[in-house]
């Protein structure tokens, strides 16, 4: 490949690409890795960025993005296309800038590709990282995205006080870990729920739950909720939908909220199931709502003084699931949606 | 029946009798009228209130009360008792009165009994009527407790904002009507939707709604909204449940809010139907709140003072359906739940 002049720059380029539009569960062969070429070099006069993609993250809202645009979530996602590579939020080390604010050498988060080397044409999107003293991955998860979303849909729609009972479904994943964390901080008693016992372990153990469950080995969700919530459930944070959410709003306390973060077990069906206690949002003079993590994203740099802080001072704890090499790409995104990962999923593309 | 001392005062009292716990449909025949006695002075030291009923009023709240007790909704209704008279919201006139408050002559509303003649012993409940230069019935509507929780439920709860988009489902009817208007009195767009065509042109044609459509003649309720709100709708305001509320969570705009009122189309069910376009509430950032209006009487007197001269500058109008008679009571009540009242519903037991 050794050559001179343009050729020079042109280097093989792993990526993950997306096959075509999918129904009901994802599987691995619904994408696949190839290696395509890449130009280590923009463009004359470009104002994009050409990154070395180092993280990828695994994040549940990718599964909306492997069907059809649908006008309902259009306000938020545009779909993959098929036959070009999968795309999410990463971490990457900047080899060539067309961006005045962005310069070589620079470590960025946010929207990238799957693949090796990436040119990003809205670099405009991607948030400086400033910390290095934290583990890069991080910022794919409890100091990106999901973490964010934690932050903003505890504090800023949960309105929680202290002495409150939270609960908080898909506990041990990336979001709900850290929201576990923070209620616990606000003087919340909090329980979680989550696939296994290994995580119903570590909810307990490492991330200082008061109490936690398997929703797996529960046939009455309305009586696992009664067993811990005895007195009813303030705050739940959504992240699961479909029965979970029907057995909560059973159990809801009066002026409780429901902050609505994601419904993940109903991504990968057709019809989403019926949710039938919905009268009880009036007797309990329920609050339930729903919210985007993008739009509370002129609070990242609080909300990362916050968590940088918690976490030097060891007041908040993280845990990842971390693949190998983009390969490992397609079986960790799609194990997502069967409770795989422990923790937040990651893949890593480079260490450096 | 003429004789002298204590029986002096024995007179028969009309009563409507609940039968039997309902399931499905309430019918007619679930009540009873029947003549009972009653003496028309109070115990010697009571703190009582004795009254003469004059309009009583038909709520869908009635409907739960049929039921044995649920812990559910145990923070807001008592069951009503297999043989006892129904109860509910009503405007009396007072015989005696053993609480310092209240004197003879006064004219009141609040909870009674379904009879000519009725012992109120939480005399506390009772609201003083003041302003008697409006038909004395609207204090079951307009001026009452379903008129208090329009005013709550849409100004408090759905926050809105002249030129907003706001749906309003059995908009005919006692809260409806007044919703629809305080809308339009708001600068707001408003559509409301109803069972039959008499009611479609009540709304456009006297209480001002911009559009009405007859839900009943709708095979497709995504679709109708869709035409009616071609850009989406900001308030809902929630009083009938069920499929409706699925093709409204279809039809949202970004930051829309969904004020839960009541799900009438649940009530008569015994599993009530499933809701299944939840998802959207996240992708829509929806806040959908629920409340009961007897956590906002500390408003009443505001609320009347507005309404009362938004009726007499004749900018809010009223529909009421009146029957006459205990007699017709049942026929009336149980008539809510297929939509045979045009307007508010009361029953009239005697004119003074
Ligand atoms: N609104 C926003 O802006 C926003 C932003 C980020 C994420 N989210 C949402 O937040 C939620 C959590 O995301 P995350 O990134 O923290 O993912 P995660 O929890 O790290 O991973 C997904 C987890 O979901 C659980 N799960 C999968 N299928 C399930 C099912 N059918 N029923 C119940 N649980 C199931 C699995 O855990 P178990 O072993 O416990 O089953 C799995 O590990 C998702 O709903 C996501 O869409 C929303
Ligand atoms: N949260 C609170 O504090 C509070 C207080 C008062 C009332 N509410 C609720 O507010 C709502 C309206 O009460 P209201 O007093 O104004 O009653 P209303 O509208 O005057 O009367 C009930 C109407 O509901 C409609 N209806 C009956 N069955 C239906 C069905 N299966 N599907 C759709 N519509 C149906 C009928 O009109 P159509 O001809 O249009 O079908 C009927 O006329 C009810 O849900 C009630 O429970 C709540």
């Amino acid at each position: 490949m050794a050559g001179s002049g343009e050729q020079e720059a042109l280097v093989g380029n792993k990526q993950v690409i997306f096959k075509d539009f999918v129904s009901g569960f994802p599987k691995e062969s619904d994408m696949f890795v190839t290696t395509g070429s890449v130009k280590l070099k923009l463009p004359e006069g470009s104002r994009a960025v050409l990154v070395k993609n180092l993280y990828l993250s695994c994040d549940p809202y990718m599964r909306a993005l492997m069907k059809p645009q649908d006008a309902n979530y259009g306000s938020v996602f545009t779909s993959y296309t098929p036959g070009s590579p999968v795309s999410g939020f990463g971490v990457a080390k900047v080899l060539e800038s067309g961006h005045p604010d962005i310069k070589e050498g620079d470590l960025v988060w946010g929207v990238t590709t799957w693949e090796e080397y990436s040119v990003i044409k809205a670099p405009e999107t991607l948030i400086k990282i400033q910390h290095t003293d934290v583990p890069l991955s991080y910022y794919t998860g409890i100091l990106g995205m999901p973490g964010m979303t934690a932050y903003a849909g505890f504090y800023e729609v949960c309105s929680p006080k202290k002495g409150e009972y939270v609960y908080v479904s898909s506990a041990a994943g990336a979001v709900g870990q850290l929201v576990g964390q923070l209620a616990k901080l606000t003087g919340c008693y909090v329980v979680g729920s989550a696939g296994s016992k290994e995580k119903v372990d570590l909810l307990k153990n490492k991330f200082g739950f008061d109490e936690a469950f398997n929703y797996k080995e529960e046939h009455d969700l309305n009586a696992a909720l009664k067993r811990y919530f005895p007195e009813g459930i303030d705050i739940y944070f959504e992240n699961v939908g479909g029965k979970m959410l029907d057995a909560v709003l059973l159990n809801m306390r009066i002026h409780g909220r429901i902050a609505v973060c994601g419904m993940i077990s109903q991504y990968n069906i057709d019809k989403p199931e019926g949710v039938s206690n919905l009268m009880n949002i009036v007797y309990k003079r329920v609050r339930v709502e729903g919210f985007v993590v993008f739009d509370y994203l002129q609070q990242y740099s609080k909300f990362l003084d916050t968590l940088i802080s918690y976490i030097k001072d060891g007041k908040i704890t993280y845990v990842e699931d971390i693949a190998e090499g983009l390969e490992s790409g397609p079986a960790a995104l799609v194990g997502l949606f069967s409770g795989r990962n422990v923790g937040k999923q990651v893949v890593t593309v480079s260490l450096e």
